[in-house]
């Protein structure tokens, strides 16, 4: 079920709960600006989901209000992942849905990276 | 014809054609940081390219080397873009492509802002 990608942020959706430590993860990264770990139903061989460790219902509240410096350290956090997981010499695939159109399921900004294998054609 | 993701920059891409003026584009957006251009092959309703001004491969080298003022100033084009087009409300989807088994064709750092209807499953 899809949700929106704007309004108030729910404290109480899945992602929030894993940061708070209420709900396990396979943990692949962490540091002052980001957590990220494997995607339960991963799409990939490898399907990392990397989340901003503040409140952002989706990317569209992410670039409105986090810092510049915020901004900055999620995609570099994303990029440092791909390269740690052996991604950066054959390529991965970052995808950010934002909102109902787009089929985003947990209202907490959220990028998947995706790799390890040629992926579908784009924009699959 | 997927190309890599990283490496020398190539100035001849088709995308640093479009930023020196050599071929045209259908403009949506410009500033500081981006030109924003609609896809010539479009897999949505909405299909724009974002693309940074500066000479970046892919998102790898992008979020290696420029500044968080530059990552910062690209995304929230992107997200403003999105505004402006409308698909704030209703959703979008952010994609980029980084390297072969990603199936990235310019090697010009780009994202792609897809909405305008609902979108194929993720992470189609």
């Amino acid at each position: 079920m899809a949700v929106k990608g704007t309004g108030a942020y729910n404290p109480e959706n899945i992602f929030a709960k894993i940061l708070r430590g209420d709900i396990p993860c396979k943990k692949v990264f962490e540091n002052e600006w980001v957590l990220a770990f494997q995607d339960i139903a991963p799409k990939a061989a490898v399907h990392v989901l990397v989340i901003p460790k503040n409140p952002y219902v989706s990317f569209i509240d992410f670039t409105k209000t986090a810092s510049e410096a915020e901004i900055a350290g999620v995609m570099k956090a994303a990029s440092l992942i791909a390269s740690d997981l052996g991604l950066e010499e054959s390529g991965y695939r970052v995808i950010t849905n934002a909102g109902e159109n787009s089929g985003q399921e947990v209202p907490h900004f959220h990028l998947h990276l995706l790799g390890g294998q040629p992926l579908p054609p784009f924009p699959v």
